[in-house]
């Protein structure tokens, strides 16, 4: 199943080719400055130093480069009258093409929509949006293939297994489901910036008041076509808790309680997947074998990162580090 | 760290709050028909059934009505003269306020742009973007927290550790990256509905020209700030060689060989993470212990879905089970 353009699907193979650094920053020469520019459109890109700042900047979009041969234009920084917009556009785009830049890229601020129709009729389309702007991207180059990578595709979900020295498992019923009425792990979805793990121990506490401490990463779940057209990746982790007592949120859930996991398992009211969570669950207990992460600083991006890996029942000193 | 509006990342916790499903279908009654929903947004959206088909339909759109109170108009289906957009939009926001609508949604085509300067003005943020449409929304109930969840905002890749009978592994240096010249593993992004194994299987052959069989996975990388702002989730795989001819593509990658893997340990052209994620794989070949996956269909939404859990030597019956 290949929802998007198929041009732009075969694109990721070009750029960033690995995928194995999230982006690389770089120092790049651009005219008579140097602009560091951290990768294509990550959270560092520079706010105030649009690439080409010379006379023509009045009639010209200045924009800033990227490593790849592209350029980035961002309506906050430069600002234009909607009455001037489509003539600044195709001077620029003229201006563009001589030079042989490759993708195109505009950053419209929801203030600036009225740029929106124009850059459609010029051949840009839609690349991803977020509330406050829409990038709009063009290819350039006519004998090269189109190598601008989708936007992520990937919903990030997680899932609590929380048991307590009662043997008895923490489920809740949703309350926007009254029509499927099965006991559901405590979870949801991962924020932005968010690590897996905290994800899991928040929405725990959120959904029924019961506070945890991450154990182990058992298993996920990736899945197709689901909500916003995304795929779906669910992970579930083994919380131990460290309170019982439930204080539901009666705003998401309609029903938490603890239950037997005998009793879960044997329920008509779990769905076979829940089953087999629960049953690798049981094995990891049995076994002390699971997935733990490390948190720590990517070497070469120096981004924040974990890294999950499997852990036996001798190196129980990893989960214990996750905790403390 | 949260980049998106703070209401919209709390919203997570209403809307479809356990994750677990990646959405439900539900059959809901609307006005005089039954309309199938098939979750918020999903691929399953019917084309073809507007929720309201009245005789308003001229003044007024009609839209889908979703499980939780929306109501989702698309462009495509509800075409409207720009001249008599914004009267319209005005006449339908009256009568759904009236109606206690909550998440309202409008799926706009590349070629319907012209509509989106005026849901701009109409307080609608930007919710995503795909090549050929943008969908902004608008939350309309003023006592009620806004839960409309986020979009998807991890990109998902894939690194590759091939290593052939004589305990050589297969790497390549990026033709982007000139200033770094590190061996890395082959691998790259997932494409939109693609499987982490698959997409595997995909790069390594591309930018290798090398034949491989799915094995384990090993490890994951999540980390933040990378590429568009989003969360990076970059998966290990050991694949087995088929074949052993290196065919690079040269469009992609700047070289490309079999090392030794103790070289490539000892290598000052290694990066820590990759040392970490090589010495994971000697690990996993000694112990039998990695992560194996099992495709089926979800029992619930009936949507194709892999689990990956662990599964030990004794196990290895799953593992062959993949590559068949």
């Amino acid at each position: 199943m290949r929802r998007y353009d198929e041009q732009l699907a075969n694109a990721l193979v070009v750029l960033s080719p690995t995928a194995e650094d999230g982006e690389i920053e770089v120092r790049i020469s651009v005219g008579n400055s140097t602009v560091l520019v951290a990768g294509l459109h990550d959270t560092k890109m520079p706010q105030s130093k649009p690439a080409h700042c010379d006379g023509s900047s009045l009639k010209l979009f200045s924009g800033h480069t990227d490593r790849f041969g592209g350029i980035t234009v961002m309506s906050s920084e430069e600002p234009c009258l909607p009455s001037q917009f489509d003539q600044k556009l195709e001077a620029s785009l003229t201006a563009w093409k001589e030079k042989k830049v490759r993708g195109l890229w505009f950053k419209v601020a929801l203030e600036d929509a009225s740029w929106v129709p124009s850059l459609a009729k010029n051949e840009f389309v839609f690349h991803h949006a977020k509330p406050g702007y829409v990038m709009m991207c063009r290819w350039l180059p006519v004998s090269e293939l189109n190598n601008i990578p989708p936007f992520a595709h990937t919903m990030f979900g997680v899932g609590a297994i929380v048991v307590n020295s009662a043997q008895e498992i923490l489920v809740v019923k949703e309350k926007y489901l009254p029509d499927f009425p099965h006991w559901k792990l405590p979870g949801g979805y991962v924020e932005p910036g968010e690590n897996l793990a905290d994800a899991a121990l928040r929405e725990v506490l959120e959904e029924t008041g019961v506070k945890t401490e991450f154990q182990f990463l058992l298993t996920f779940r990736h899945m197709h076509g689901a909500m916003f057209g995304c795929s779906d990746c669910y992970f579930v982790v083994s919380l131990k808790p460290t309170s019982e007592e439930i204080n539901m949120c009666p705003r998401e859930i309609a029903a938490c309680q603890w239950m037997k996991v005998d009793d879960y398992l044997n329920s008509p009211h779990t769905i076979e997947t829940n089953k087999f969570f629960v049953k690798k669950y049981l094995e990891c207990q049995k076994s002390g074998t699971g997935m733990t992460y490390e948190s720590s600083v990517h070497p070469f991006v120096k981004r924040r990162m974990c890294i999950y890996s499997i852990s036996s029942g001798q190196e129980q000193s990893l989960s214990e580090k996750n905790n403390s």
